[in-house]
């Protein structure tokens, strides 16, 4: 019976990447995956699953209607060499897609492999994350630093002028260059590392 | 600075002990610890962990309206040698709670290792877990196994006769003796590997 | 296919207590478990497990020539309720009762949980140590603390002014008072965290 | 105090892909890093560190007499915005190769990411795994899949004819197309799932 996996990071640790790179492992051994990220994430093009680090692929496109398990069984029928499902910015999932894609694993006998983050920049978890933290059979963290050269666990929001921001909606249009990976430390002082022009200063703290 | 731990597991998976055995190796090593336990469980009596395995210790009882960084703050004060806090059924601390604890470990550098489930018998995650797992610096699973031979990950209620309960309040009085710890799959079942008279029964499965 | 464990620490981190704890959990589910201990640990007596917390069980004893797949095959056939193996101080089983414990994993689909240290008191990995490394499907840390509070990864071996000791067998009768589980820098130091009377001092260092 | 870490994982998993998303994080929040690659891995060319996905990045070459310490507290203190070293195949690093970067954490507190396998195609540690295992204070694992969907933890060598090898040198130039990663069980049988041609195939086992 298959699992799921979820690989949770604060933002920028570089998810996309290694999602690119276990589905590249499937294939290399002659099994197809499949690949899905939800239809807001705008950030390149509708469909396009792309890391900062310069790889990219096609996706299946998910909104908040979408029934994973009656599509994926479909194509499993289809395709039977299809041996894992590749989900990117999980948090965005709902509860019921998350059941949906847990049913995958048992009645599919089909790994899913779901990546996304934990928290919102209020240090909410979104609903996605909140379930798959909550039921996935793997929790694995993809790690990165704070500017002081701790793990990064939080997403701090900033506006234009690297202040942080402290309300406003979860989502919002306009991307990666507002948020700013770092440890609970920095981020409950709103410390984005940046100055007022954004340049990048670095903090001479012990890494721990 | 130091670190927010949360050691998750299903039901009867030998958090207690392994929490008592953490506090022993500090001891041995001259270190102190603060031990704590929620007002309501009442298993044995109000102020002490104990594990079925047969490890007791006193602890500190909370409540709801119980601040963790004051008291601590205090005890660190009064006592310099506390060097770490363990927390016992750590699914049933609120959002305020959590993060107190997450200032004890910025402010005063005192490690907290909380221990507890990821959710209750309909698969809900309690208000602690929810914010453990969304905040905690490091996730760490203490696994224990359902009567397939796979791992357990859910809590199944179930009733006099063995029959899997899904509705009622998300905490009983009464104990352990009515939760058994399964895989999902046999959650969704409600197959509590008993039969009618509570004898236990292994299902030839393949172990995963 | 069932896998093969190798839960690694320091000395005195409480490996053995995990073990019991883990053996109870199959127990309580109705399954059945094989403990193993070597023939030269005798700090307690002959064919015991015991935790200095104060857990004890019998365990079945062996030596460099006992044949770990034969004996574990004999005993499924009588008793097929047998789920689960269980090997205390593993890092003194030998190379070829490694490659027949995973046999036992692969074909009597039967799980081996083998708990041991990493290091002896010079560095260097035991024979059992360096092949469950090496092979172990699932590798897990137990961790334990230097007295500086950072974790402890070596095994100081100290005289009984509480020096350093850097030559001797690698196994010597007389006990775990000798040895005392540091992080590698103290380690290097020879600093065991106790003075010449052997009292405790607690070094004031940030815990990390 | 920083820490040493080991990244391990069977043949092909993406470890260069990982080391090199994680260089990336570093330079992304203004911090430099150092990269080294062994001077025999003329898959590309000297001094490069390459993924089989596309990205490639320059590296510092070692052999078996690189000086590790000298070299790197030499860059620090040219360029003190230097935070962070890692080493892309460092199985092939010698004992006091790795006894000189643990001192590189301990005494710059620098972290240090050694990227490697475990084990050669007869299943033998390389002298870097061993100490690496034996001595990182952070063990982690990069997974990859057999072609029967279990986790591959072992590397198989094969011939033109897709058969396994179980004679020769530790290390044989012509590259990767000469290994499989595989689970135990097809390591033992020497199933490197593919036929004489060549051609991959899939065994519809039960994915683990």
């Amino acid at each position: 019976m298959a699992k799921l996996y979820f690989y949770y990071s604060a933002m920028n640790a570089g998810k996309s990447t290694i999602l690119l790179q276990s589905s590249h492992n499937y294939q290399e051994r002659g099994m197809d995956t499949l690949l899905f990220t939800p239809s807001f994430d705008n950030r390149y093009q509708v469909g396009k699953i792309a890391s900062r680090i310069g790889l990219t692929a096609n996706a299946i496109v998910f909104d908040q209607s979408f029934n994973f398990f009656n599509f994926i069984e479909q194509e499993i029928k289809k395709r039977p060499t299809i041996r894992c499902i590749l989900i990117d910015e999980a948090q965005f999932l709902n509860k019921n897609q998350i059941e949906e894609l847990s049913t995958v694993t048992l009645q599919l006998n089909c790994p899913v492999l779901a990546y996304g983050l934990r928290t919102d920049f209020l240090g909410e978890p979104f609903e996605g994350s909140k379930y798959l933290l909550a039921w996935a059979e793997e929790l694995a963290e993809i790690k990165t630093i704070c500017h002081c050269g701790r793990k990064a666990t939080m997403n701090l929001r900033i506006d234009e002028n690297g202040q942080a921001v402290r309300e406003g909606a979860q989502v919002e249009i306009g991307g990666n260059d507002r948020y700013v990976a770092t440890c609970r430390h920095h981020y409950l002082l709103g410390d984005s590392g940046r100055d007022s022009q954004q340049n990048l200063f670095i903090i001479n703290e012990e890494i721990v």
